[in-house]
């Protein structure tokens, strides 16, 4: 090549710098794309709030059931604002570790360009905003997931402040461990995409420790046989299990946090089916198996399998096959049947059935990551989630004895029998 | 033009190459787009599920409610999983025809990238995976529609074993006729954006001959007369309607399957709003017509107005001005009520109304298209739709039959009396 | 530069034209983007519809639930049919003026695009019917916000055709005022960039006329003293609630229009999140309030101390830091409650609590956009905020008076006693 031809090449360059730039001015950037999907994901898991207080408003007696919209829209204010106050910060430390890997606080950057500035960009592929916004609805979901276990005895103020603790400072700090570039992601190779530990076996653990020290409500256990008390909705449940369903693509999907490229967008669509598939697999055995031993469908059993299904794919939406995806999803159907037996073994009252659901099908879920997931070990799925389950189980304990000790956690045995509603409540409208 | 400037050109556009590479990594292709498109639009259709969930348990009685939310979840889990193992294939032959243009098998590179490997990519402009989503969430829709026709009597394990064959089979076959590049569409010039009859005359005629086979609720019609037996909750068939109405826009938009270019997006944006004027246009109608009639506002009729609105709309929401996509809709609201005369006349029980606004509706919308779609002929439109209700009702009889005759169609006059719910179900939680 | 290198420049700019136009063919537009942002927030503000829907039967008694679910079907259809006739030119003008500034009637370019054509781009950045369809919705939220406060004893004909002149008419004029490029935005310097005044104040004082023309329930207030008439269903109270909050991600980030630059990206990510902060801090003074004056958490309380948040911050969901957002929310949690108590004063009954949440937390939002976005003033704010209700205390008085004095605006007292379903209602299916 002649340097004349070298010249005018340069000078072709720089005429195609004012196109770029054009381009620039009227194309499109993956921070503009990413940051669109995840805020719309983020209102799909918003909108889990609104399933899970459907759901747990269907599975509660008539005289609990105001009480229990009560705890669900407090839940929602209290756990995502004390996220953006103080979770967020403890589960992106950025690097600014106090305990290496363990405890850290950071998102000073981030946290910064909200707070302060208007110019909230940050240097991972999408707003900041859009981030906060996002994972305060994960730890919500959290929130959530409690509130139905200790349904229709607890003290409502009790339930708030350990929510605030929860989202304040027990979920962001082991979600660092796995999500902010803690000890379990590094040390131990743990991978669990959308949070089948890091949420839900998070919440299925705080929601047995508060099943456990809240004690079962009077009359459920009675000559060591569980005696089924009723509900106020079963319709209800119903839209609320379609409203989980729903929010979970954004769940799943929205956890890829990236939809720029082709391959993102094949991956992306690709977790929307294998949820969906999961989910399906899950009521498709809770069908089986109620109608094999009874010659019926059982409601309630088809619901809570479609989540158990969903929180068992959560772990790795994305690398199993869609035939994996639905025996994934089978699996958490069956796990949700022994689990519940094993929970009436021992006597523990999960109103909803969100131990079985989301503590026992989460941990099948993170270990079926180890076999799915190419980058997972299922020893190191293992290891870190007992490690989780530990951390949850001690340190929400100690939250609920304080609350024990001070304020009380559980209702009158006066109130209970009566209903929470009438003896708590005033509708003044 | 010398050589020399032909040389200078070819080099610039040489120099021009790493500009465009440059965009390929910071832009954001037609690809990304569509398959972002989809996969809302996709959730959007999937929330129809909780609509008619909730849109039939508000129609029956207390005492078969939840048994009506379990055949909607089960449903949903059998035709999702049913058309990704079967029916994807058969609606999309991608050119493997059996029998040209009528039944074939294909699909195989899409289904091979989702089974087996991880880069699902397919050259028709979005993610396999993504499709198969979206399409999946439409054939759940046909059952759905089923499902409130029958309601009250059928049994639960004969309607799951009946939606299980119509989605794996019975409705992707049709589908090919006209979506999959079969004979409808290439030798009759049929035209159908979203299915008017692709999916709701399919589901109608489908609900049509499940009532006439199953035949109608105990005390329906006493001594000629229709009596009204009352429903379980209208606030919930209202949501389930306004559920309805807000995943159609997915829907019918969706079904465009594109939103890259500016034309795109203007024909899209166009699909959403006729589509909320057709559903108006079939409330309004239902409002004045009942007002005339007997000086009140029905609201079951305008809720099924808004449907029949909807469904009339599907098959070509792009075309027809907004003044024009109103008046589909308001000949849909009129068809509901003049079909619903017509089935109490013959004396069919449809409990939600599903025949009149689904079957007769959707044969209005067809037409209609007709009219407004220049690229369709009413004759190709009447034809078509013709075809696919005969195949339909002789396909589905067989079925129908084929149960009645084995396992049987209808719970016992005994269960009827004292409710499904009771009678089959326990709830164990 | 010699002339002959000027010749090569430009030959080279001519060269990259075919990049850019494979640019064009391959990557995606502002345009394009910003469409599909719109449409899908226009899906989230129609949900709404369903969040006042079952915020309004939940608080409506019983024997007058399926009546107010007529009515909210109703006035969707009515609305966004008005809107998109009559509504959408006055609100746009496009410098169309009859009376300068105040009237005008315009939008001819995006009607005729989208009336006679198919090829509906505008210059404004996003695709017309996208707009309509968006602004439609907005439209629809005004009469939903009145339908709550008349509940109960409004007689439906009236309503509709209130409900016809108020979209069609009324908002729209004033809307053109501050989003048409009226003397409010130009005269004025008012900013509401979602619409605390201009959609929410507006629907507030057509409530409060309405209220007062139609008159309080018979046994609402005696001796003075206001009695709690009992509602339906706080659940479907709650779920409407949660509805309200997930549609107001789209209307606050929607008014946006735009989401193609990074910029963009950033400040609608950060709506999403102070929209939800506010919320949650309307909701967390309620809980504080009632459970300080009575030691229990009042759940309609919460309820629309959440909504009060929300419509708080609507005038400037973005410039506020997450914290100020958070305290304009609470400060809409506070407001409720003393707005409520004001009405008791006056004896005015509002079935729901539409007038302190849409009429005082509007008010209030609109005059702390004054002090939270730099373009605003305190005193523009508080001028325009005033205008507008003063214009809507006008106008809407002189419908209701001219219903009132011709078909009526009340049911008689034998049916508001007997309730509205039974003795106008049947229910045909």
């Amino acid at each position: 090549m002649s340097k004349k031809f070298i010249g005018v090449a340069l000078l072709a360059a720089l005429a195609a710098g004012p196109a770029q730039a054009q381009q620039a001015s009227s194309g499109v950037s993956p921070f503009v794309m990413n940051t669109m999907f995840i805020v719309f994901c983020g209102v799909l898991v918003m909108w889990m709030t609104a399933g899970f207080a459907m759901l747990e408003a269907g599975f509660v007696r008539e005289k609990n059931v105001v009480t229990q919209c009560a705890k669900n829209i407090g839940l929602f204010a209290i756990a995502s604002t004390a996220f953006v106050l103080s979770g967020y910060g403890l589960m992106f430390p950025n690097g600014n570790w106090m305990l290496p890997g363990i405890m850290g606080y950071g998102g000073s950057i981030e946290i910064a360009n909200v707070v302060e500035g208007r110019s909230d960009f940050v240097g991972r592929g999408h707003a900041a905003a859009s981030d906060i916004f996002f994972q305060s609805m994960f730890c919500v979901a959290v929130a959530s997931i409690v509130s139905g276990a200790v349904a229709e005895r607890v003290k409502l103020a009790s339930f708030f402040i350990f929510t605030a603790v929860l989202t304040a400072i027990i979920y962001p700090i082991q979600a660092s461990w796995t999500w902010g570039g803690g000890f379990l992601a590094s040390e131990l190779g743990f991978r669990d995409l959308a949070g089948s530990t890091v949420v839900h076996v998070v919440g299925g653990v705080a929601a047995l420790t508060g099943a456990l020290f809240v004690g079962s409500r009077e009359g459920r256990f009675v000559d060591g046989k569980k005696l089924a008390l009723g509900n106020y909705s079963l319709p209800l449940a119903t839209v609320g299990t379609l409203i989980l369903w729903m929010g979970w693509y954004g769940f799943n999907a929205g956890s890829y946090l990236s939809f720029s490229t082709d391959g993102d967008a094949a991956n992306v669509a690709r977790i929307f089916m294998n949820t969906n598939l999961a989910a399906a697999g899950g009521v498709i055995v809770a069908a089986f198996v109620s109608y094999l031993r009874k010659f019926r469908f059982d409601l309630s059993y088809m619901l809570n399998g479609a989540l158990g299904g969903l929180v068992a794919i959560t772990a790795e939406p994305l690398f199993p096959a869609p035939i994996w995806a639905f025996a994934v999803g089978m699996g958490g159907g069956l796990i949700v049947f022994w689990a519940n037996q094993l929970l009436d073994y021992f006597k523990i009252d999960d109103v909803v059935g969100a131990i079985p659901v989301h503590l026992f099908c989460g941990v099948w879920g993170t270990i079926a990551a180890g076999f799915t997931n190419p980058e997972a070990s299922v020893l190191g799925q293992l290891s870190s989630v007992l490690i989780v389950i530990a951390y949850v189980a001690v340190t929400t304990s100690l939250v609920w004895i304080a609350l024990k000790e001070t304020i009380g956690l559980r209702v009158t045995a006066a109130k209970e029998a009566y209903g929470i509603d009438k003896s708590e409540f005033v509708q003044d409208y």
